[in-house]
């Protein structure tokens, strides 16, 4: 738990102390939530672990499904509108901002596939993105603010959108 | 009701019985909840069907207007964040995730007059789409993720915005 | 207050009376908090208007730091997803909808300095922008939904993202 709240305290420049990052920040509420309902589910449970992740949306509006593989020290910053997929798979010290979809694509899903993406160790994925279907997000790379990624990204690469142009 | 429920099994592979989609569905219970206060609504009341949509944009975070006109089986996925304007349409067996809006552009809006969009049956609207003004989505098109729509779609259309570019 | 109601009238056709706006608006409860919260701040106290704001994100799903500074008549409308970061400054009558996030860039912030937007005088930010790291959007300018703005905007302008390309 240590080292979980050290690596905030050095991706947030607003986390001042562990009591207040653990009453205060919804994302590390969330994803310690996530750690028991995710331990349920891998033991057989289905409604128990679903409901608490029901009650983890309403109350801090982020939505995990508890199937979902999720490494070490992720950061959810802000959280509000996070959506993570039952087949997505995420590494180790991953930072996601708000409003950030790990999806699928809908179409021609197979019962049992894996249809959600996957997130390697040390991705940074900006605020509003979404990453649908099963593809890869390759270690370290950067995905910006409300990129729409629908093919696998390298290691250290970035995927942005196209930023806004202005007019007189 | 039952055909409702069967429509989501089709429509969501995560989804497993009615118990569970009617208990630990947000999108499930706002529509219901929508329709309840649509009703009322219609009858002349204001505050009151105004009130319970709040309650349920405070504790599902979807927000529908009661005055919008919504047909059968709306599937509303995830629901996180999605805005339902007071003059929108939607028809029959429509899917919208996350994020959506049905807005209206805001500029030259005239009291009375329809400024939220029509979507017609079938459409399926991807996560954080915007779809402004009274423009209309026409029977069975597709909008992807984030686009933002301005202008009417025509029936069996697909409207995307641009996929994010990767840069080494 | 009398003149925060009546600017609200005057720039939403669904809002009705001060009653009406008061108890059902999440935008506008959201903002008068934050002015509490930012009173107390201002202060000196960390943890209380901290926790207030928490509250309020969990509660109304718009999340405004404390340490904010926002000027007269700000009008939320809708609001879910909104993210004001610690070190933005808002100017007077500015209207922010939905899922807009005034934030950092993450990438180089130095502890004290600004690394949020500073917002001036009567701007309009659409749904669901994402306006990023210490630019400046000028007096009476227009950022479009989904825009992501990283450079400053001139006064007047209107920044907008690229819209969704129909395809047969």
């Amino acid at each position: 738990m240590k080292d979980f709240i050290d690596s905030i305290k050095a991706r947030d420049l607003a986390a001042r102390n562990a009591f207040q990052i653990l009453l205060l920040y919804p994302g590390v509420q969330a994803y310690l939530w996530y750690k028991a309902a995710n331990y349920l589910y891998k033991r057989g449970l289905r409604f128990l672990p679903e409901w608490i992740m029901y009650v983890v949306r309403s109350s801090l509006n982020i939505e995990i499904h508890p199937a979902a593989k999720i490494g070490k020290r992720l950061f959810i910053d802000h959280g509000t509108g996070l959506v993570i997929g039952a087949t997505a798979v995420v590494g180790d010290d991953v930072t996601i901002y708000h409003g950030v979809t790990l999806g699928a694509v809908g179409k021609g899903a197979v019962p049992g596939a894996k249809r959600h993406p996957t997130v390697e160790d040390g991705v940074v994925i900006g605020a509003g993105a979404k990453i649908l279907g099963d593809i890869t997000l390759g270690k370290g790379c950067y995905v910006g603010a409300n990129a729409v990624v629908r093919k696998d990204v390298p290691p250290g690469a970035t995927a942005v959108g196209v930023p806004a142009v202005t007019k007189k």
